[in-house]
């Protein structure tokens, strides 16, 4: 039997411009939000790693997700990052959330302290959401150990899955391990599993992978949406394989200097305005010669 | 010419206790802060690693400062930790602790993203003091890559000393080398270098290091003090030795199990109140079998 994951599709992992005095613009952040449904994905899962969200305050956070909703973005697709390093914080900023009408959100586990057990990983997702205490909340776990520090073992998200059966629905795999990912979706039948690299997109859907959560998608995500459409249809097949292609071109450029002031310069270059091109410290803009590079190389991109 | 730094001495890293409900115990921490004093510490460091401050909120973080100011501790005995992963955010809670007359602060760097480039931590830290605006503001810089993930490199410190030589006035070093804190001694005369490392307190201070911020001053206060008074006095070297040996042996028992549930529990058992043994989620207190063992072996100590 197959279980149909409740969390399926193209989620962007949405960039997020700042103004001269690094405060986030709310104004142009609603209007890509916008284009990048307009473009095809299925949802935006802004405030996550390549949205900088950590690097900005819970006001600015939820400032950034009410200007989307009330930009006119349905509630139901959007799926930000509520997951902070201090639980209170995590339950107030997913409160928020279902505030606004936002039911799915991506989070992190609490990432200051590393190599904590599976135990204490297990007690702080507990907490949080039996704290919020909402039966509309569907998490997707977040597993990024790259950069939070802090991994989601099988084993543990198989205890979130039995004790929470409705609310741990999913994960967003960036730890780029296709294998990890075989094993989620043999170990959890129906648990949502999003691929958080691109270049993964294509073989995780064929194995019956639920989507992704990814960066690229800022620039391109009609290929995405095309890989994901279309992924195991043979009479697509040549189609599939030309946008994934020119999915992991992006991906590969953008990894060519540190990778979320690339994206954001990038999605800059793409939109004609300059002001994508600046992260919020610690990440730092390319420097002249570096953006003139990348320039020259983003033009030559199929 | 020796320059005298101006942050020197024995400060705690002073754990926090929580309620049956997982907030924090403001009273018994306010007592507990009170008590370092007397024991000999020459001020108090809560709010950092030990003190489990990045798993509580802005909120939480505040209240417990004001309780501690409250309680009559007056504020130039206090040195907080500030740095959030968020920059507005350690300038929020930086500006709340000097609203209280507290002038010292611990600060670390943002701590998502890893890997990022001395230019970005410049910027990080250039902002949040340059957005503070206070010239009575004295930033110890935090240097704990195994836990942060995020390194704070000898020339960032020259950079910062330079650009900002009367807030960037010292250092806590809790990675464990020696060498590195010799390093620092011998390229910025006057910087205060504190060890984070128990064991370190004494052949730092006899290098010309200005002290410590430790964990085990929870427990062996008095020792430290010793310690530090009397490192370079040879007439004390037989009462210095035994001193830094009693300290190695708290240290190395609160090593044996997970470092800062052990340190709790261990205070529980030094001060008769089990309340203590509780940390907070991701953190988790001992199991009863371990707990018992702990137990055994405290009793033994020196």
């Amino acid at each position: 039997m197959t279980i149909t994951p409740r969390i399926r599709g193209v989620y962007s992992a949405a960039t997020t411009p700042l103004n001269a005095d690094h405060s986030p613009d709310l104004g142009l952040f609603a209007a890509h939000c916008q284009r990048l449904l307009d473009e095809g994905c299925h949802g935006v899962a802004l405030l996550g790693t390549t949205g900088e969200a950590n690097s900005f305050s819970l006001v600015e956070r939820q400032a950034l997700l009410e200007g989307v909703v009330k930009a006119g973005i349905g509630p139901e697709k959007l799926m930000p990052g509520t997951g902070v390093a201090a639980i209170p914080e995590t339950v107030a900023l997913t409160r928020h959330a279902l505030s606004l009408g936002v039911t799915r959100v991506v989070m992190l586990p609490p990432f200051y302290y590393k190599g904590v057990s599976d135990d204490g990983l297990f007690a702080a997702y507990a907490r949080i959401i039996e704290a919020i205490g909402d039966d509309r909340l569907q998490v997707v776990l977040y597993h990024i150990p790259q950069v939070s520090g802090v991994a989601l073992s099988l084993p543990l998200i198989g205890r979130l899955i039995a004790a929470f059966p409705d609310t741990a629905v999913g994960i967003k795999d960036s730890a780029g391990d296709f294998g990890n990912m075989e094993a989620l979706l043999a170990a959890y039948p129906g648990f949502s599993v999003l691929a958080g690299a691109d270049p993964l997109l294509l073989p995780l859907v064929k194995a019956g992978g639920a989507g992704c959560i990814t960066a690229t998608s800022n620039l391109v995500a009609a290929s995405l949406r095309t890989v994901y459409d279309h992924a195991i249809d043979p009479a697509m097949a040549d189609r599939v394989e030309a946008a994934q292609a020119r999915i992991n071109a992006y991906r590969s450029l953008s990894n060519t200097y540190v990778q979320i002031p690339t994206i954001k310069a990038m999605v800059g270059l793409k939109t004609g305005e300059p002001k994508w091109a600046e992260p919020r410290a610690p990440l730092m803009a390319l420097n002249p010669a570096d953006q003139a590079d990348l320039a020259a190389k983003f033009a030559q991109l199929p």
